[in-house]
């Protein structure tokens, strides 16, 4: 690959009106930038406008930042500008099921995800040697009913010290507190192992199968408090047969867990997902 | 095409056993008939086993109806013998929209969907030609609130006159009473607009946008007196986008429903579709 | 629907330079115009610069358009500016088939593409009645090896009487000669049955079962002098199986090639389609 | 899961004739047996009728064994029965690229394909850290166009001395000589990275960016001397965008390319998978 050392991403959101394209086109030209990718969506539902941009040529990111500062006052706006060759730091969870997290240190390590992961958490010992063998920490936290807060405090530390963007739910089988929730509010994604809002809750492949379902999917959100109702990012499904019991359900259903949680990762990480009232805008 | 004349579709459901289908293979090899085609299914679940076979070259149905009475009443068996070519008699209702209709009536002419249409009923008068193009009798029964008894009785009194075996409900927006859902049981097939059990109920693809998802589906399945509960037939989604209004939602799922009601029904008419508790199984 | 009447589509294709977004928006800004949705694609393999916006509350359309003039000349501009409600005059030609004609009509008749049929060319008479129904004029050229000049020379006249931006051959079985092609070049879109380039020329599902493939696609193109080989537009594709029949692949493939040929007209239709040598950008 | 240990797999292939089912499932009632599962196919255009059956309590295989042997002889069969928990003996050979013998060894170690991998064999040395993990003997054979015989005598030793009944090629980046092919033939299955028969030979995904497909597929087959030519086991599509680079469609093709070949792999161990002449019955 080429070095992308000047390549800049910028992602915005902020009340719709007259003008907004030109003037970021504006500062990007000016600061001797040019547009490789633009796309733009104004919500009118919601009154929102988004937009993601990215440039090359700039040679002054702090600069660039300077002028976003005093648009975005100007305009109301979140945004955000990120080196398009940094990566962006991570602690994934899991349990005890290997596919989600398997998939996403394989695509890390092949340099198709733009995350490096500081550690992997989890509550079981038993993906130690898939950490080892991607060379990542592996920190045991088991958690009990007991000792949950002990564990969130320790879980909250490790995310500390690793001064973590971004937390990923590789079918993490503990549900988050509200506090930490909260404290990471739109940096935690989930996958659910149904295609919510469809089998909310415990055991969705039993339930499918109850329900005879044609097709089987699942869903890749931001974690809110409120469970199984976060932004969704992601979902695909896949066809089952009436003859394809539950354990076979579970089975065909990890290949599209993997995908549609690998996929999920990739686009934030890339800066593509942009928060929209309670959904989401994806510039894929 | 050749003719069919002399082939045969056998389907069966009854308690699992040894010796089911060396029962039924020779039977059929008795009486002169060669298997075209054959599939099995035994729920481990729920202790049922099913069974399609289409044969050939019996000569005396009658006779193959004899045997099938003797071994059914000995294995318990629920069994149904159609001519391959026979169509079956179909009433489909309809309200406003017409994609749903005009895809049945285009494929049925075509001689894709083995049924005859007997006739369109509708609350409406706006589907009248379209019913017209095709040449099938259009028959405009209204609904309110205080005639839907008398709504009813004349659907019943259509559906008597035709002899119907079945009954589609082609985006008819209204409820039928239990009285007819279970006068037809087993015989309606409806198309709900999501995918089930995401978003029962009214106005499914503004409940859709609102929560995000990424895509949208049709169910078709057959009628219960639950609403949105009865056993699924078949389901398809297609892929959404954020820049997608309600109306857009409405106007791409319009082609998965009329996609999936038409395999529906095409797949009941062939036989192929039986029920298995409160799911299906089906011989695609 | 509400009146569209102020809304504005420019799309353009450039030589790849630093500037070109800002030059454009700020003409929209300056006109009291405002972005609705814009996409931009810059080739970095051909170093062509693509972009397609939609605009509102553009008081002066010609004052548009020769900024645009300006503009296209200083950067060598392609540009094209339409009212987003205004239709494509079309002309659809087909043969014996009537799917795809069948669909075209439909969804236009629905107001989900944006084209006015000025007529249906057809070189057989079994189609006039479904022409009928939609109220559009049915012309029968019928074509034989001696009279193809004089056929062609009539189908160009019923093109320059309806004043046609478009030529839709939806299952048209005659090859056009070159003189039409390029007469028309880039304005007439057709339907390969076969996901291309598996498959060219005569009974491409006898090819696909010949083949043993399991899946069978469509592809809708720009028709150039080179059989089979125009830019692509939209491609699908639909699962077989073992026992599917060459007539069995041919019936499910007419529900693939309709969808992938409404899908590329109306695309078309709404100047999401863009030239980029051999192949296409398509801002959906 | 439960011991499986008396199920046992017919797969059978032959002339098609009446009383082929009933003679078979005769056999299986008389040994004591249930018919769990059977599918069959009698193809019209060959003459050729397959069938696959899934048995459990039968006490006596052997017995079972020489009944078919019986049985064969008089209906011309090729037949072959195997206990369900036995594990294909098999061979894997890969070059420097990672996902597809990943995937293979992630599922296989999960126990979700039926095969025990004897041995990774490999033209390079850069995958053997990965046999190394799922502890796979890893076999370093060097291929230059000198050494090629010798190469392919070592692999043949290699194959031999694991009694392999399999040998999966997971994006080997050599072609086998006639000799291979013929010694391992239906027993051997190739990844290949297009929708086969398009982008047959080198660098198919350069050959899809030029054509500007909007799909990108790959394809399993069995391997026979005419290269890129051998039945196809199983196809599938992954939709990509005017935007995506050579390397982008690389990357994405990785994604179906593992999934077909897992697939296609899982199948033919679980004797799904029938030679019909140049193409292939799948009874899935």
């Amino acid at each position: 690959m080429l070095t992308m050392s000047d390549e800049l991403i910028l992602k915005l959101s902020c009340p719709d009106r007259s003008g907004i394209v030109r003037a970021v086109s504006g500062a990007i030209t000016e600061l001797g930038g040019n547009i490789v990718e633009s796309q733009q969506f104004g919500d009118t539902s919601s009154g929102n406008f988004h937009m993601r941009v990215e440039t090359e040529h700039i040679a002054d990111p702090e600069g660039f930042r300077h002028r976003m500062q005093t648009l975005g006052g100007a305009l109301e706006m979140n945004w955000e500008i990120n080196r398009k060759d940094r990566k962006i730091r991570t602690v994934i969870m899991a349990s005890k099921e290997a596919h989600c997290l398997s998939d996403l240190l394989y695509h890390t390590k092949e340099g198709k995800i733009p995350i490096e992961v500081s550690a992997v958490v989890s509550n079981h010992e038993i993906l130690r040697p898939l950490a080892d063998f991607y060379g990542i920490p592996f920190i045991y936290i088991p958690v009990t009913k007991e000792t949950k807060p002990e564990a969130e405090a320790a879980l909250l530390e490790v995310i500390k010290d690793a001064d973590a963007e971004l937390v990923v739910l590789a079918r993490y089988m503990q549900v988050l507190s509200d506090r930490v929730c909260e404290a990471m509010a739109g940096r935690i994604i989930n996958i659910h192992h149904s295609f919510l809002p469809s089998f909310k809750g415990a055991r969705p492949y039993a339930q499918a199968h109850a329900r005879g379902v044609k097709l089987i999917g699942a869903t890749a959100h931001y974690v809110t408090p409120d469970l199984d109702e976060g932004p969704i990012i992601e979902q695909d499904v896949v066809r089952v047969k009436h003859s394809d019991s539950v354990e076979e359900l579970m089975s065909q259903g990890e290949d599209v867990e993997r995908r549609v949680l690998t996929r999920a990762v990739r686009w934030h990480a890339e800066h593509r997902v942009l928060l929209n009232g309670s959904s989401t805008v994806v510039f894929d």
